[in-house]
C-alpha cells in the first residue's frame, strides 16, 4: 500500500517548514493598506516531491506551507492588516484540491501528516478572524473543488462568481472514494449548517454546485455576476474591515529567520535544544528560560521584534515539533525538560497579561496558544521531566499540563547543586491557551472538578516544589533522587516498545476529555474516519479509487459495509 | 488479514438477536424484589462461532446478545426492579473481556458490529440507570480486564474486593495493541473523571490496578474486603435502591417471541416487512401502521403486553436492522416505507403522551429511543420513500428525519388510488427521541436555526403535502409523478456503487452535526480510531499483537509513528 516514502524533490532529506516571501513558488502576497490579497498560483512544477505536477492550483505540503508562512506574517509583519482575500491567479479554475498523484503516491504516515498541518492551517484561519480581528474573503472564480472547497470553508465570507460555470464541490467521495478530510464534512454541517440531506447531495456530487442552489444550501455567502465582481469585492473588504480591531496605523515586526543549526544530534535553536536518541526512540526538547528580565514597556517589546523571547521561544517550538512529526518518524516520544529561573517565565507572563490589549502582545499568545494545541495533536508521547534547574513556569508550565505524563524530582540529585525543581502556575494557566476542546489544559486535567481547579488557581504565582505539585495534582509522579533514573528509564524503555498505532489512537481519545468543539471534531471524528479509510483498500489498495484515479481503470469495491 | 468471515457454531447460518432466559448459556438472571442480580458465567464451550473457547469469563457477540436481552426483559418484565447486581459466576475472575481468539480471527465486520452492539448495550445500562430509574451495581471479585471492566464502567457504582489479588485493568494496548474501545477510553476520562496522566498510567499497565490507588484514581467507587462482601453489597442495593423511580408494585409485560418468518426474499413481521433486492443492493423495509385505534387507558394498554402496536413494532424493526447489520453485509442502502394512516400513528403518540409517567408507556417511549439511535449509528444508506399511502407521522416521521435523504411524491401517482404522501409532527418529534449527540432529529436537522425549528413545531399535529414538507424543510426532495421512478432509480443506483467505505465516513460525520456526548463521543472519537487500528498490521497483521497473542511469538511492529 505504497509504504515507502516518496523521494522529497531536488535532493532534499528533509521537509522545512521555514519559509518567506522571497522563497514563494505558489502564492503572491500583496498588501494593500487594510487589505491583503494572497493569490494562489500554484507552479506545477515545485511540487514538494517527485513524481507528479500541480495542476490546476492543485496543492501539496508544499504548498500549504507558504500558506501558512503567509498568514503567519499577515498577523505579524502586518498588523494594520484587517482583511485578507484569498483569490486564484489562474483562469477558470480556483483551487482542484490537494493534488491526487501526491496522495496516491504518499505512504500512510505523510498523508496523515498532510491533513494534519492543512487542517491546522486552517484552523488558524478561524482563529485569526475570531480572536485576531483579521477576516478572510474567499473569492471563488472557476471550479473549487474538494480541499480548494475546504480552504474556501475557512474563510469567513465566500463569494462565488455567476459565471455559469464557476462551482464549488467536495467530489471526494465520488471520485476517490475518501472524505472531504481537511474540515470539509464538519465545517459544511457545524459551521456553515448546510442541512444535513442537502450536505449528502452535495458530497456526492461530483459536479458540484453553482448559482442560486449554492447560497439557498448555504455553500456560499453570495453568488455575483463577473461584471460586478471588482466592485463587490471591494464593497465587502470595506463592510469586513468594520468588523476588525486590528490597530489601523501599527508597525509590524519582522519574522526573521529562524537561529538554528541541524546536526545528526538535533537541532540547537536559540532558545531550545532538540536532542534525538535515535536508540531509544526519544527526542528530548530543552526549553531555554530568558537571560534577562522582560522589557519595560509595549514599544520596547516590539523593538525586540522577532528576539523577543516569547517570540523567539514559540516559533523554535513550533518548527522543532514540526519537524519531528514530519522527518522523525522512527521517533516515539518526546520529553520535555527546561532550564532557568521560573521567576523570569513568571515575570514574561505578567508583562504580556499587563500589555494584552497590545497588538503584538496579543500575537504572541495567540501564537502559544496554537503552538501548544499543536503539541495537543501531536502523535508522539509527551513526557515533561522537571528536574533541579527547570523553569516549568506560567506558559511553561503549560507543557507539563499538555504532556501525557510528568515526573517531577523531589530534591537535588545526589551530588548536584542546581536548585530543586519547582512548577509555577500564572494567570496565562487559567484560560489564555485553550486546547482544542476549548477547555484549558488544568480544565481539561481537573474534569468538572471545581474544588481541584479552584485550588490551583489559589496557587497562582507560588513557586511549589515536587510534593506541594503532586498534592495539587500537577505532576503524575514525584520521586525522589533514589528512584528518579530508575522510574524514568523503565518507563521509557517501555513506551517506546508498544505499537505506536494504539499509542496513537489511545493519546488521541485521554488527551480530550469532556467537550468537543468543531476543532476537536475535525481531528476527532472526521480525522479518525478519514485515517480509517486512508487504510482500505477500496481507497489505497492496488485497484481502489485513489490509486487508479486517472489510469482509465475504474477502481473495483469491496462491497461489504462494514 | 483475515477477511474471511468465521464459521457460526452448531451450523449456523445467521446471527440470531431473539433469545430469552430459557436459553441462556452465559447468564443467570435472578429477580429478589426489588434487586436482580445478573450473573456472568460463560459457557467456554458455547461460542457464537468455531474455533475459540470462551475462557475465564470471556465474552462474544452471543454472550452479549444474552446481556442485551436479560436487560431489556429487566426493563419490561420486572418494573418492580430498582438494581441490578452484575456479578461473576466464577472463581477468582470477573470478566476477562472480549475473547482474543475470536476478536484475532475475526473479520473486520465482524469486529465493528462486535464493537458496535456491545457499545450500544452498555449504553442501554446508562440510559435505563439516567431515565428508567434501574440501577447497576458492579460487583468486582477476581479479575476484571479489558471489555470486563468497560462492561463495569457502564455501572453506576463499582465495587472492587480487597483481596490483594482482584484487579481492574485495561491491557489491551500493552497485550493486544488495540485500545479499549468499547466504551473504556471515554467512560474513564468523561465518566469517571480520572485524571488523563493517571488514565494515561491505567491503560498502559498490563497487571492493572487494585486497592486503594483504584479508589484514589477513581477507577472504583469503593474498595471492600471480602469477609464484609456480602452486607455491603446488600447495603449498596439498599441504598440505590432509594434512587429508583421505578414502581415496586407494578407487574410486567411478558416479552413473548418475535412473529417473523424468514425467507430468501426477506423477513416478514407482524408490523413489519423487509425485502431484500439483492441484485440493487437494497434492503426495503416496510412499516406498518396501526390496525386499530389506542387503547382507551394505561391498562388497556398493558392487558395488549408485546402486542401493543408501538412495542411490537419497535421490537420487530429493532431486530430487522440487526439482521441487516450484522447478516447482510453487501446491501448497501436501507429504504424506508411505510403503509397505514398517519392519524392513526399520531393517536397512539397522543395516548403515549398522555400516559407518559405509565412505566410502560415511558418504557416503549425508550425503547424506541434506542432503535432509533441504532439506525442512526448503523452505517447502511438510510433513505426515506415517502408515497401514496403512507403513513410518516409521529415516532415514524423520525425515520424519515434519520435518513441520510428523503424522497416525497407530490400528488398521485398515475393510476394509483392511494391518498397522497404526507407527512405528520407530533410532540415526540421534539425531544422525546434525542439522538447520540443529545439533540432531537429536528435540532440536529435545523442546527442554531430556530426560526425553522420554530415553524415546524408550530405544524404539529398538521397532515403536511409534499410541497408542504419540502418547504418545512422535512424532506429532501418533493418530485411528481413524472419524474419520481427514474429520480429514485438513478440516485440508488448511484448510491450503491460507491465505495462502502467512504459511505460510511461520510454518513457518520454528516449525521453528527453540532455537539458531542460522551455517547456519541464513543461512537466517534474512540470508535474511528480503534477501527483505523483494526486495520493497522501493527495489530491484525501476521506479525501483529492481536495475530500473535498467546502463540509465544511475540509481534513484530512498524515503528512509524502516524
Amino acid at each position: 500500500m505504497a509504504e515507502t516514502t516518496r523521494k522529497l524533490a531536488n535532493g532534499a532529506t528533509r521537509i522545512d517548514f521555514a519559509t518567506d516571501p522571497s522563497r514563494y513558488r505558489h502564492w503572491k502576497l500583496a498588501v494593500d493598506g487594510e487589505v491583503a490579497t494572497l493569490t494562489m498560483d500554484v507552479d506545477e512544477k515545485a511540487g514538494l516531491y517527485e513524481g507528479y505536477e500541480l495542476k490546476l492550483n492543485s496543492y501539496d505540503l508544499g504548498v500549504d506551507i507558504e500558506l501558512a508562512d503567509a498568514l503567519q506574517r499577515l498577523r505579524f509583519e502586518h498588523p494594520s492588516v484587517k482583511v485578507i482575500l484569498m483569490r486564484s491567479g489562474k483562469p477558470r479554475v480556483f483551487c482542484a484540491g490537494a493534488n491526487i498523484r501526491m496522495l496516491a503516491g504518499a505512504a500512510h504516515a505523510d498523508k496523515v501528516n498532510f491533513c494534519k498541518f492543512t487542517n491546522e492551517t486552517r484552523n488558524g484561519i478561524e482563529d485569526s478572524s475570531e480572536f485576531s480581528g483579521q477576516k478572510t474573503i474567499c473569492v471563488v472564480t472557476g471550479s473549487c473543488a474538494g480541499g480548494g472547497y475546504e480552504l474556501a470553508l475557512a474563510a469567513d465570507h465566500i463569494m462565488l462568481v455567476d459565471d455559469g460555470s464557476s462551482t464549488v464541490s467536495l467530489p471526494e467521495l465520488p471520485l476517490l472514494a475518501v472524505l472531504p478530510g481537511t474540515g470539509g464534512l464538519t465545517r459544511v454541517t457545524d459551521k456553515r449548517k448546510v442541512r444535513r440531506d442537502h450536505a449528502d447531495v452535495f458530497c456526492t456530487t461530483e459536479e458540484g454546485i453553482k448559482g442560486k442552489r449554492a447560497v439557498d444550501w448555504r455553500l456560499v455567502d453570495e453568488i455575483v455576476p463577473n461584471t460586478k465582481l471588482d466592485d463587490v469585492v471591494k464593497q465587502r473588504a470595506q463592510d469586513f474591515t468594520k468588523k476588525s480591531d486590528r490597530p489601523a496605523s501599527a508597525k509590524g515586526i519582522a519574522l526573521t529567520p529562524l537561529k538554528r543549526t541541524f546536526s545528526d544530534k538535533g537541532i540547537e535553536y536559540s532558545a531550545l535544544s532538540v536532542d534525538y536518541n535515535r536508540a531509544g526512540r526519544i527526542a528530548t526538547i530543552t526549553l531555554r528560560g530568558p537571560d534577562t528580565p522582560p522589557p519595560a514597556d509595549a514599544p520596547a517589546m516590539i523593538a525586540f521584534g522577532a528576539d523577543f523571547w516569547p517570540l523567539r521561544l514559540a516559533r523554535e517550538l513550533d518548527d522543532a515539533i514540526l519537524d519531528i512529526r514530519t522527518n522523525e518518524l522512527e521517533l516515539a516520544a518526546i520529553v520535555f525538560k527546561s532550564a532557568g529561573e521560573p521567576e523570569q517565565v513568571l515575570a514574561y507572563d505578567a508583562f504580556l497579561e499587563t500589555n494584552k490589549t497590545n497588538w503584538l502582545a496579543r500575537e504572541i499568545r495567540l501564537y502559544w496558544k496554537r503552538v501548544l494545541k499543536r503539541l495537543d495533536v501531536t502523535s508522539r508521547s509527551l513526557v515533561a521531566i522537571v528536574e533541579p534547574g527547570s523553569c516549568f513556569a506560567g506558559t511553561l508550565a503549560e507543557i507539563v499540563l499538555a504532556a501525557d505524563r510528568s515526573y517531577m524530582l523531589i530534591g537535588q540529585l545526589n551530588g548536584g547543586n542546581l536548585p530543586p525543581a519547582v512548577i509555577a502556575l500564572s494567570e496565562a494557566n487559567f484560560g489564555a491557551y485553550p486546547m482544542p476542546n476549548g477547555l484549558s489544559r488544568l480544565e481539561s486535567r481537573f474534569l468538572d472538578d471545581k474544588a481541584s481547579l479552584d485550588a490551583a488557581r489559589s496557587k497562582i504565582g507560588e513557586v511549589l516544589d515536587a510534593e506541594a505539585a503532586e498534592e495539587a495534582g500537577l505532576v503524575t509522579f514525584a520521586f525522589d533522587d533514589i528512584d528518579w533514573d530508575d522510574e524514568i528509564r523503565i518507563f521509557l524503555e517501555e513506551r517506546t516498545k508498544f505499537s505506536p498505532d494504539s499509542l496513537t489512537g489511545m493519546e488521541a481519545n485521554l488527551r480530550f476529555g469532556g467537550p468537543e468543539t468543531m476543532e476537536s471534531k475535525i481531528f476527532a471524528r472526521l480525522t479518525a474516519w478519514q485515517n480509517w479509510i486512508f487504510q482500505r483498500p477500496n481507497a489505497v489498495g492496488e485497484e481502489g479509487a485513489l490509486r487508479r484515479y486517472g489510469t482509465g481503470q475504474k477502481a473495483v469495491f469491496d462491497m461489504r459495509r462494514v
